[in-house]
């Protein structure tokens, strides 16, 4: 049983060569610039894991742990499109580089090279095939959900919660659920791990709206209160407009209407005055919670879940 | 053995339905937006028909069918993007009703969904997805391909046919050998009737570039001369490039530069003198014969060949 550092370095290594045909190297450059950007790779590392859990991993793992950090990149470069993001990690997106229309054509070519690898799958191609396009869409109904919301003046807790499960969670659970198929699992030990991913998502998001408020700016890395200044609907947004007292609530709606210069403060001030962190900090705990008795429920033997225990903690506890 | 025409009723009553799921609308009434504009039909039918040269028409046929037409949709929904198309066939595009950004996602679920049908194949679903994601990527190389070309002074014959191979060719190629390999096809017969439908491919594109000048507009339909009021580089617009006498380039160029009211007659002028209309239908001709060569070679009775006999007549005789 292998650490996640352990199976991020030896997916590092086999991901970081050229994924992507040569000519037209207008198209195919633009499409491994995204891989070159980096990131977590904490998705296609799940996969592993998720195949780990059960037994040895399987050359299918490694396969379709490439197509899912293949896919998870041909959604950044469509959102980033989209969210007219000029920068990710620092670095220039595609369509900043390369224009819009060669940056749809890169996600276009990034998400079927990402069936490319579920086609070498050498199992049940069918079944991984069917949770990966299931997966897919949903993705792509988390991001018309999260920009229908935008033009909407409110949105209810329930509402926000799906559109998260379906941008941010499914694809985690999704990554573990196909790494324990592969792995052999029973279809009561897939659903168990699915429901782990599915919830450790939510609580990560949690986490990742709890940090842009109340993050520290040292460990953080970036400013506090990007998603305030954006008026970003988030969990503690929502929850305050829910059940803040009238007054708050009129506060927060002119504050976001106004965009004077101190409005981080004085919407952080009011999360405090309503104690808007401590519920999100609770929430989160109750989705942390619930991933791990799914975690629990899974028949294998306790030592083969530190591994995930140890991931688990680490999303939902991380403060940058 | 059915005609084209009898295959595309039946296709037209199976593919005539709601394809994706109702939620959420503004995503999915957009994809669905696209289907309902309608088409020809031409590739899906091509599955069938290379189904049914060689057996009777397969569960799997229809699947990789409606995969196919998907497929296609797709492409016109991001290619209507990068082309700022407002209209496709009459009606307004996706693009044009929904906003850019719900078009791309429209685009990425319409191709997700895709690669769902093909998941429903019953037979040899490796070889299937491996052709298919083959010719999906080739698609977006051909498209690059073409913008690349916008952009570029010159571009030679050669550059020209691979990129119509590319962005037009390989997809009906690709749709006929499918269904012949659904048919049973050996694996010479699949690469005769994939080549029968690449040189066909590229026969059809002369056709629609011949037909744009030299069309008669009662029964093409639309204005004649759009690809010379747009500088579009054509088989007719480079091979006049290449071989008109230096006094007709150079008046070529200006004509391209200066844009006059009366460009479109100039030009038509210097392609008549210059014999670029005989050219064409002899290299239209020249394509057509090299498809109806391997359509022959397949070992089949000729009796089954009519149905695709009579597509090719078709798709390169028509006069809209």
């Amino acid at each position: 049983m292998q650490s996640f550092e352990q199976l991020l370095k030896q997916f590092e290594e086999h991901f970081n060569k050229r994924l992507f045909p040569k000519e037209p190297a207008s198209l195919y450059d633009a499409a491994q610039h995204i891989l070159s950007i980096g990131g977590k790779r904490v998705r296609p590392v799940a996969v592993l894991m998720g195949n780990e859990l059960f037994d040895d991993i399987k050359p299918d793992a490694w396969q379709v742990a490439t197509a899912i950090e293949l896919f998870h990149n041909f959604s950044l470069i469509h959102d980033d499109i989209m969210d007219e993001a000029p920068l990710r990690r620092g670095k220039q997106t595609v369509h900043a580089i390369h224009g819009i229309n060669t940056a749809i054509l890169a996600g276009d070519v990034t998400l079927t090279m990402s069936y490319d690898y579920i086609g070498k799958v050498e199992g049940d191609v069918k079944s991984i095939l069917a949770l990966f396009n299931k997966t897919a869409l949903e993705v792509s109904e988390g991001q018309q959900m999260d920009m229908d919301f935008e033009k909407r003046e409110t949105v209810s807790l329930a509402e926000y919660v799906r559109m998260i499960e379906l941008k941010t969670s499914v694809l985690l659970a999704a990554s573990l659920k196909l790494g324990a198929m592969i792995g052999g699992a029973s279809v009561g030990n897939t659903e168990h791990i699915y429901e782990f991913g599915r919830n450790l998502g939510i609580a990560f998001q949690v986490q990742d709206d709890y940090l842009d408020c109340f993050g520290d700016p040292a460990k953080f890395g970036k400013q506090v209160g990007g998603d305030i200044k954006a008026n970003k609907k988030t969990f503690l947004m929502i929850h305050a407009l829910e059940t803040a007292s009238a007054e708050q609530q009129q506060q927060l709606k002119a504050l976001m209407q106004n965009n004077p210069a101190d409005k981080v403060e004085q919407v952080l001030a009011i999360y405090k005055s309503a104690a808007v962190d401590e519920w999100a900090m609770q929430l989160k705990n109750q989705y942390f919670e619930k991933a791990m008795k799914h975690l629990e429920d899974i028949a294998v033997l306790n030592k083969r879940k530190i591994a995930l225990q140890q991931l688990a903690q680490f999303l939902v506890q991380r403060e940058y």
